[in-house]
């Protein structure tokens, strides 16, 4: 046994999750079509010029612009180059070739000019205007070089960014592979939705809450079990995720009261059992176990998913090169207490552009306020009482 | 023969797309499990109350709270009430029972005093401070009462919310359908990745980015071919294309040339074939094909894209109840010159909180550079001259 008990402060203990949250980075190789809003591991340079080869701006006529430097000028329509594949026959001084969009444009023309700036009359093509050397012709590489970036790595890949990839002949992309979470929901009173609840039994909202948030943060869940209070269940379960996972969640069963499975199982394991100056999410504990970080956070519906948020969400999605929440003052709209010595996380909703007002109580098991949320108040636990107008830390949903 | 060939604003063709994308609303029904990132179809309402019993917030001791109105109060404990289905027995006047966070506070209690907050001795416990009736008692449907709103409709299904759904009973939730798309990508010169070009090839990049945009903007894509310049091969592309989905999108083969299979098939079954002034991506069409919308982009890697993300994506996303693309004022970090008469969207990068910087060119060509940018830069068709230090509209990409 190697129980350690205390109170520690929600930035130590966040500290204290992300240095067990150093897991090797994995990187998996994703075809285009697979890859949107995944995130590059690393730059990618293109193994080919962009533009591939020297081609035409515009539907038109591709000449010498020595030929049409004294206007008017006509020349005789020597042919035709569709954007196909296929080298066309090199253009001869004193002539023009008609020449679609996207085509090669032939050796010897330096010039395109639109369609619509040329009149065409008896197999003549008459034009009115000089064009500069390069007027409406793509260099090969114009737009990237052979070896040049295409993209930096930590890109979160839309679609414009999968185009490029496809412009440049590239058909997969080295990306995060998101962090593998296990998620274990323990108490001997949850049931799951389709069961007729007895007295006593509560619906289990920790299961889809950690693996839905844990997914939202860029990580993939691949094992998920629930157990009562017993402990040899419990064991299978850690078991089964620390096999699986590179990180393992638990909800439920670490205060301080009997029955406690997680707690028991994890202590002689050497867990670090804590109470954290929070509200709500007091009690937490950490673990690794087999080598597999374990974090657990208390079974109250929204401790559970305010802990989340707080200590495992941050670092997922730094891992998997996502944004982190937006936090941001706004003026509060209402008197509030807090409680002394702890740090609160009220919920609230955005009102206006910068204000914000509290949504239900304090309590941790009202979750349909928390849906009702769109932020989190978060309050220092030094402050005790907040007035109308005051401005406060709010952290985005 | 049907053809209209006129020249319309962004504004007046982005309507008439709008109006063109005026399909039936579709619901799906989702396990929770599933349901992450949807939006809900409709409001959804609680089937129970919210907790489902009367239960304590704490571990510690029921008892009745006129028992302790005098303190200190000793009372004796007559049992234990674990967080586990079953009823308890009804607590008799003066006494105390030991009860854990979530457990059914018995009958004939009305208040629950933590644990930290009572000392035990001999089988009494004896409290310093009274307590108010309620006092660490959540009652049922404290949070939601049976048929109160759980969620309204339009809401995007973040963790939180399924979390509520999963405590109330929920198995499943109504969301919004995806809009179902076809993408035929059109031209003779384009390959996929894996194949070595040849001169006049390109790789397609328009198939990968219509159809990553169409996801990114809240759609799925249940249909895609690559034709060449032929009419035959088109016509059977779009026929699978109409029957399998409620909006077909074409790049390529729309412009005045020869060769333009799009418009060529198109127009005799009646298309609008529209030169918008914009730049890039004049070149145009729409037309319903079988009762399926049909809207048709030009074949330029940047025309197609920007071309989707000013006509179609705002509206796909709008049906799947995603938010806009932000659209806000910058300030220019360099002058510029834009073509008269064209509105231009110009590829940028935001500088700093409120900055913007050009990238790349203008041509339609520059995959690279779209890649590299993070907004597009919406310059008026009126707008000829700008000077750094002028505030221009952009649009995040």
């Amino acid at each position: 046994m190697s129980l350690q008990h205390r109170r520690a402060t929600v930035d130590e203990h966040a500290a204290l999750i992300r240095s067990l949250l150093q897991f090797d980075r994995r990187v998996e190789t994703l075809p285009l079509d697979e890859a949107l809003g995944h995130v590059t591991a690393s730059a990618v340079t293109s193994p080919v010029d962009l533009p591939l080869f020297r081609n035409s701006q515009m539907d038109g006529f591709a000449v010498r612009a020595a030929d049409i430097a004294v206007v008017p000028a006509e020349l005789p329509i020597v042919g035709e180059i569709p954007a196909r594949p296929g080298v066309p026959a090199a253009l001869e001084p004193g002539t023009a070739v008609r020449i679609m969009t996207g085509a090669v444009v032939p050796v010897g023309a330096d010039a395109v000019v639109p369609v619509e700036d040329a009149a065409v009359v008896d197999g003549l093509v008459i034009f009115e205007t000089p064009r500069a050397v390069g007027a409406y012709v793509r260099d090969r590489g114009s737009d990237l070089r052979t070896g040049d970036r295409l993209l930096p790595s930590a890109t979160v890949l839309g679609s414009r960014h999968l185009a490029a990839l496809a412009a440049a002949g590239i058909a997969s992309v080295d990306v995060i592979a998101p962090v593998r979470v296990a998620v274990i929901t323990t108490g001997a009173e949850l049931v799951a939705a389709g069961v007729d609840p007895q007295p006593g039994q509560v619906y289990d909202s920790n299961a889809i809450a950690v693996v839905s948030a844990v997914r939202a943060a860029g990580a993939s869940v691949v094992f998920t079990a629930r157990v009562a209070d017993d402990h040899e269940a419990f064991r299978e379960a850690l078991r089964g995720a620390t096999e699986a996972a590179d990180l393992v969640i638990t909800s439920g069963g670490i205060s301080m009261g009997d029955y406690e499975v997680v707690r028991e199982v994890l202590e002689p394991l050497g867990a670090t059992v804590t109470t954290i100056a929070m509200q709500p999410g007091g009690p937490q504990a950490t673990a690794v176990v087999d080598g597999v970080p374990v974090i657990s956070f208390p079974g109250n519906p929204v401790s559970t998913q305010i802990s989340v948020e707080m200590f495992v969400a941050p670092v997922l999605r730094e891992r998997a090169g996502l944004p982190a929440a937006l936090r941001r003052p706004r003026m509060l709209d209402t008197d509030l207490r807090s409680v002394p010595g702890k740090r609160q996380l009220l919920r609230g909703r955005a009102v206006g552009e910068d204000g914000v007002t509290v949504v239900g109580g304090a309590s941790s098991h009202l979750v349909a306020g928390l849906a009702a949320s769109d932020l989190l108040i978060d309050i220092p636990a030094q402050t005790v009482e907040l007035t109308k107008g005051d401005i406060v830390e709010t952290i985005a949903l």
